[in-house]
């Protein structure tokens, strides 16, 4: 992490907000200016004084502890503005300050999908969920959940099962785990995409943060699926985050005669997706993760141009009849990860390049 | 039947579609003038020769037929512009001039549902399309089908069994049961409602007739509910027509896995209402239904009396313990083959009498 870190930690941990900090960027510039300031001169910029007290005479404790956390290999924090900061997250009221994340951070910048539905689900949902999250994440798209049980796991590791990354958004702190049923999936997830948290480290799981937690989920993704899930349940807070994010809304129907199908029912009655197939969320995404994939690329044309792109024939250069994988692409091409995955999708989409399992890529023609 | 029956047969066998007679009635007044005048006047109205002669001079033989088919209980013609015309129908592009009825006129002006669905649904289809049809026959809906084989039949048996009213819309002439698997059926419908078809007596079941009777089914109805339908299916043309002429589309969806949920979801993306319980298609039509009441008048339903009837006692006579042709029941009995039939089928329903092969009958108990 390029910025300075102890700095970002003071903020977060005085819970200040991003519309606080863009004024108080206005009014002192650097956040280390901004950690240094006097309380009085803060009061100032109209913040409160116990975030003000907070900034100015910090509890050195819970940061000291942050810091010795972000020793560990694959852990890191990703804050409001920086350059790894997920550029899905800048899009949506009240986004976070602050994200702790244990594993890959370009998890967190990849097109992504979120899968959620009922803690109790079906077979059958379980069986969807995964079989979704695996033909999805095979094509790269990240997949993002909960880490609940039920449908959260199973969309978790069908992605990990297709070698493709998946991101957790934890209602608790990044060191903990709930339900501690998932702490083997937990390690895993590390290990093939990230473990994300707003919460300070130590943070227990308290119900109300999990509403809070859903907006992260709705709002790391293009869209959200709605596997199974009760006519009242915390899946439909995702959903409706979803749609209020500006984001695609996607549900599996099912039997009129399955108590689980009902929420996704009325997700359907209210404008959501009716999905049948993983193809047919690829197909409404596919579209959207190009222009995502421009939005964080300022520089970028507006029309995709991929003929002549220097990029691109780089790109074409490292492909070839046989399959490769991505850490393959990135040494030969000098390219991102991130830079990668959504060059390669728009490639797919022209029908040059296809995807296969584990996140391995093969020129077509 | 008020009105001149055999002036209105000739201009059904002469084809003349309703624009067409709105024009000849505004030039020649009453039915009877119509089919009085010479070909050379109608011609003037620029009416076609074919059916101009046709008029002027009608082939008698199956105008004779249709009145002496017209002699028998329960049996109907309802024609346009006439009172007992089903008021739903004048509403559609394309109305029918005629209407062939075999029971109750009544249940043609009751407020009503279509429910199609494939001939070969599972069984979790038709024990939905028989619910369905029970719960909304027993509140008052007279439910209109196709007396197809899988959900159609499913559709009238359910309200049917719940004393309710329901409606065959015939490929056919009248006079003929397709498939013949539900002979049994018809009869039950005709006791129980109606039998319609605007063909005219004799008509062979021709795969084109099906999609146009298509439209009498979804036409008769406030809505359509399509229970299970194969993405190309007769059941989805019903949809469609009943979304052209202004009605309700409803449609049960089913597990992404049920190939016969496909054309049911196609549907609901389409626009066609998600329903899951016999209440959501109430609730819809209640409103509707309270309009079309307005304009029909409740009568005592049809019960069809077998035990002291003259005419079944009469062929009670004629049948023994051995085996009879109906040839042979036609002379003994003095009635028509047509009738026999049907009371045949009555008292074989009623376990009173066996039907053999070549079409002989013979007394059971």
């Amino acid at each position: 992490m390029k910025q300075p870190t102890r700095a970002w930690l003071v903020l977060a941990q005085a819970y200040v907000r991003v519309p606080e900090l863009v004024r108080l960027q206005a009014r002192f510039g650097s956040i280390d200016e901004i950690t240094a300031a006097p309380a009085s001169a803060l009061r100032e910029s109209g913040l409160a004084a116990e975030k003000c007290a907070a900034i100015s005479a910090p509890d050195d404790g819970p940061i000291d502890a942050a810091l010795a956390w972000l020793e560990d290999e694959g852990h890191h924090v990703v804050a409001w503005g920086e350059a790894d900061y997920p550029p899905m997250l800048t899009e949506i009221p009240g986004p976070p300050l602050l994200l702790y994340v244990n594993g890959d951070i370009d998890a967190l910048h990849m097109p992504s999908l979120a899968i959620v539905g009922s803690r109790n689900p079906t077979e059958g949902g379980v069986r969807n969920a995964e079989q979704f999250s695996r033909h999805l994440a095979a094509r790269g798209l990240s997949i993002v959940s909960g880490l609940a049980q039920g449908i959260d796991t199973a969309a978790h590791r069908g992605a990990l099962r297709a070698g493709g990354a998946t991101v957790a958004v934890l209602g608790t702190g990044i060191d903990r785990v709930y339900p501690s049923s998932n702490l083997a999936l937990a390690h895993d997830i590390a290990a093939g995409g990230a473990l994300v948290s707003e919460y300070p480290l130590g943070t227990a799981p308290e119900r109300w943060h999990f509403p809070e937690r859903n907006r992260l989920i709705s709002g790391l993704s293009l869209g959200t699926l709605v596997v199974e899930a009760a006519r009242r349940s915390g899946s439909l807070i995702t959903a409706r985050l979803a749609a209020e994010q500006g984001r695609e809304v996607f549900a599996l129907p099912g039997s009129i005669h399955n108590a689980l199908a009902r929420g996704c029912h009325a997700l359907i009655r209210q404008g959501a997706k009716l999905v049948e197939t993983a193809d047919d969320i690829f197909e409404e995404l596919q579209p959207l993760a190009t222009h995502a994939a421009q939005a964080t690329e300022p520089q970028e044309p507006v029309s995709v141009q991929i003929e002549d792109d220097e990029d691109y024939n780089a790109l074409r250069r490292c492909l070839g009849h046989d399959p490769v994988g991505i850490d393959e692409l990135e040494k030969c091409s000098g390219l991102t990860i991130d830079k990668l995955s959504s060059m390669l999708l728009i490639l797919e989409l022209h029908g040059e390049v296809e995807s296969l399992s584990g996140g391995r890529y093969a020129l077509l023609s």
